[in-house]
């Protein structure tokens, strides 16, 4: 098979672990040691989140030169760069030296229409005082609303529509390579309103799940596995009725309401690989990657299925 | 033909100028005008120098929190993003939409053993007082020298041994891919001692022009272009007899004495190129690259040639 792996943020970096190099490194071992026992078996193409990665270096960059911070579209390549070699050379590792690996940056096309541009909702770097905040947003253009008590600079998040590199990455996967890319969700670039076919970058932030989507979906991947630090889906979570869907069709489960800032994307992207490609997509647990590719762990989500199945 | 053209840095950024974002993009934008016109013609592979890139994520790592500064592996992985993501999108921008590329990280295997541990001597990063230099040293082992009246750290510089991602940087070409790889000399690794196969990050910086060399060596390319701000090699620099070598054979060019920190080492990597090879290696301008492809400019240097030919 064909498995398309994105890996949460979380699988990098947990919360209120600080984010040194090492913390990150240990994490993506850990990471890499579920993944390898399946790199036998399967093409395995691997994304990852960067939302933390993304803050850290525009926080390093404002403690250093605040005037001179760097685009968004250029700390994501920094972070395909960074957590992309982790991965490489953790994975690579613990499979045997021939197994072939390629870390490829990822530019992806969002579309300037996009209604994610007039309602930016996504926080990136440090807090600010309101004073400073409403400078910055004077000076830059950059939008900032209220995270708790002070405020912080929010941006889109438009949705995935085109993965540039995606021929390179075919041609690597008919050879054999494990592929790491569309990391942080790719970087987002559009074409320049106006002129002809000049690629820009563009200050925002593609949803990782939904570029991974994209990215399974053109890859006919047989399965897209979006690896979290839940065990399954859950319907009435927190409460006595707490189930965890098994097998289940994307109109089954889209019945459901699920949290807008975790699993309410990911059962979106799950359906919408479904619906598209009448494969299978699955959300569950890292350390379960090799059962869930079997169809035991995890929730599954196929045109295929009818209705709910739980696990028991 | 198959052409590799390392990026020399001040191709990226000249002495002198902030090091914004729009500032690099914008020389990387000048440099993929010199480049775009051969590619119609030519494979390309492109390599590029990441030094002041380097330096300021250390600068800003060090301003935010000096104690989690992170390892120079991951400093030169982030740099292979930020810098390729530009070339890529700078490049593809004048070419035809059909073109495909791809940037890859690269690592590449150093010698623990190499002398370069010895003997550290590429400056990296900020400048310190003694005391601060001090307590660094004794805390986090660095190595400091003097750099004009200030202490900065210094890091060997081994020579490249081995390109991981060898095998699929060929598959790309053979595809018909521009690829852009091996930045700022690959990110340095070596296997951990006394363990198996296990490949680890390197505080160290590889020379790109040596490790471009061992690129283009690897890749069969028909030419190995280092594009520098000089229009060729020059003897008698600033004398009265100042000349440039347009042909000459690696023996005729090795007699000559050259910069040990600019010259020196992309003459030395031209004829290590030619001699193993039997190809032609050359060293000008990047504005005069395709000029160079006809072997009209800059200095050209392979076993073919007999003695030196200067430009008239």
């Amino acid at each position: 098979m064909r498995i398309v792996i994105a890996l949460g943020g979380n699988a990098l970096l947990r919360r209120g672990e600080p984010m040194t190099a090492d913390v990150q490194r240990r994490n993506i071992r850990t990471a890499a040691e579920a993944i390898a026992p399946i790199a036998g078996d399967h093409q395995l193409v691997i994304s990852h989140g960067n939302g933390p990665q993304v803050g850290l270096l525009a926080l390093q960059g404002a403690s250093y030169k605040p005037d001179e911070a760097y685009p968004l579209d250029v700390l994501g390549a920094e972070t395909e760069g960074m957590i992309g070699y982790m991965i490489e050379q953790e994975l690579g590792n613990l499979l045997p030296f021939e197994v072939p690996f390629a870390t490829l940056l990822t530019m992806v096309e969002v579309d300037g229409d996009d209604p994610g541009f007039k309602n930016p909702t996504k926080f990136v770097g440090p807090i600010y005082d309101e004073g400073e905040a409403k400078r910055i947003e004077k000076e830059k253009g950059w939008v900032f609303k209220l995270d708790g008590a002070k405020w912080r600079r929010v941006v889109p998040s438009p949705a995935p529509k085109r993965i540039f590199e995606i021929r390179p990455i075919r041609w690597l996967l008919d050879h054999g390579t494990v592929v790491i890319c569309a990391g942080g969700g790719g970087i987002p670039t559009m074409y320049a309103p106006g002129k002809d076919r000049q690629l820009m970058g563009v200050e925002a932030v593609i949803d990782k799940d939904f570029c991974s989507e994209l990215l399974a979906r053109e890859l006919d991947a047989d399965l897209f596995v979006m690896a979290t630090d839940a065990e399954a889906v859950f319907t009435g979570w927190g409460t006595p009725e707490q189930k965890a869907i098994h097998r289940a069709s994307p109109e089954a489960i889209s019945a459901y309401k699920f949290p807008a800032g975790s699993m309410g994307p990911k059962v979106e992207a799950a359906c919408q690989f479904a619906e598209a490609t009448g494969r299978t997509a699955a959300i569950g647990a890292l350390a379960d990657i090799a059962a869930i590719a079997r169809g035991e762990k995890g929730t599954l989500v196929s045109k295929e299925f009818q209705g709910v199945d739980w696990h028991s």
